[in-house]
């Protein structure tokens, strides 16, 4: 079976956790608590030499980091990942996008919200905010036009990008100004076999880590 | 023919002239002069609403963002991208590792040297060289044991994580730290048709933006 190493309240491991429940895979789950330090001890430092999380092992011991490439290893001749290679550049631009436009800046934020750390930041926070902003920006305008974002088909760049644009307002961004983003997350979340960020799903493993 | 927008000093620009002139595929280069604000005018915007470089065009007006999501697709069927799945993953994992871990400290930083901006960024510096060398540390652990990043083939995983990390100097790095880095960059430079980044490649043309 799959294992997933996780942390419930990340958006990137979620992006896991929901496509593999809707592509109905069974998988276990290891619990890694991020703020406990728990990505930086010698033995995850061996699975992930860069002490993040998710991470997937295979039953074999191998082991795939970054949610966006784990995204696309396993949605890979499936519904949930066109085939044609336009469609696919497509995709990827969509993914490197939220890795580099959006998730910095809107994920960012919420963690500080999250982590109580807001005051801390207070100095950084226009410009996280400024450039979350823009992100949404760039999606409103896309989707103004579109039900999803590639080919007009849920895929993978839907996972990818609803994972902490559907908890932006947790960060304090305000999903109200963009009324095509609201379309489209209501379009994911009624996709078959939609789980929540906080539903439990995996079977649950604990490890030494 | 290809059309590349493209900013010289861009490492994200010269990943794009690196593979085409490696593939031996022509292209138009239009210069983007990002210091003077030329991806936010209307007409840049029409073709990259997310305001950046690089962009490639095709001659049918298609148009795609996001320098790894380019390097993937021109790279696909050829030998700078393997064929299987299992070392596609890893090859995406790499470049989205270089994208969210990598380019965010090491470019940076060399973009404020290049601007003279480094003293208005102080307080925000060590933070970016701390992430800069952790980037460095998990490439040379890689490293120490292979020629390439995957597969032990030169493919658009090294091409992608390159860019960047052979001007990292520029932004201060102290690139002798590390030996399997060096060795590595070499090993890059030795490939068939490898082009400098200030090396002139493309057919130059003048557009209004």
């Amino acid at each position: 079976m799959l294992r997933l190493y996780d942390f419930w309240e990340s958006g990137n491991c979620y992006k896991v956790r929901l496509l593999l429940s809707q592509l109905g895979e069974p998988f276990e789950r290891v619990p890694v608590d991020i703020l406990q330090g728990q990505t930086r001890t010698e033995s995850y430092l061996k699975r992930n030499p860069n002490h993040r999380v998710p991470l997937l092992e295979w039953p074999d011991g191998r082991t795939l980091a970054e949610s966006n490439a784990i995204l696309f290893c396993i949605a890979d001749g499936t519904p949930f990942l066109p085939a044609d290679p336009w469609s696919r550049a497509q995709v990827l631009q969509w993914m490197f996008f939220e890795q580099y436009s959006h998730e910095p800046y809107i994920a960012v934020v919420r963690f500080w919200h999250f982590t109580e750390q807001v005051e801390q930041n207070i100095n950084t926070l226009p410009g996280k905010m400024y450039g979350g902003y823009g992100a949404l920006g760039v999606m409103e305008q896309h989707l103004a036009t579109r039900t999803f974002f590639v080919r007009d088909t849920y895929s993978i760049a839907d996972i990818a990008l609803y994972a902490y644009t559907h908890v932006a307002d947790e960060g304090g961004f305000e999903l109200d100004r963009f009324p095509a983003i609201q379309c489209w997350l209501s379009s994911v979340s009624e996709q078959a076999n939609h789980v929540a960020i906080t539903d439990p799903v995996g079977v649950e493993i604990s490890l030494a880590l």
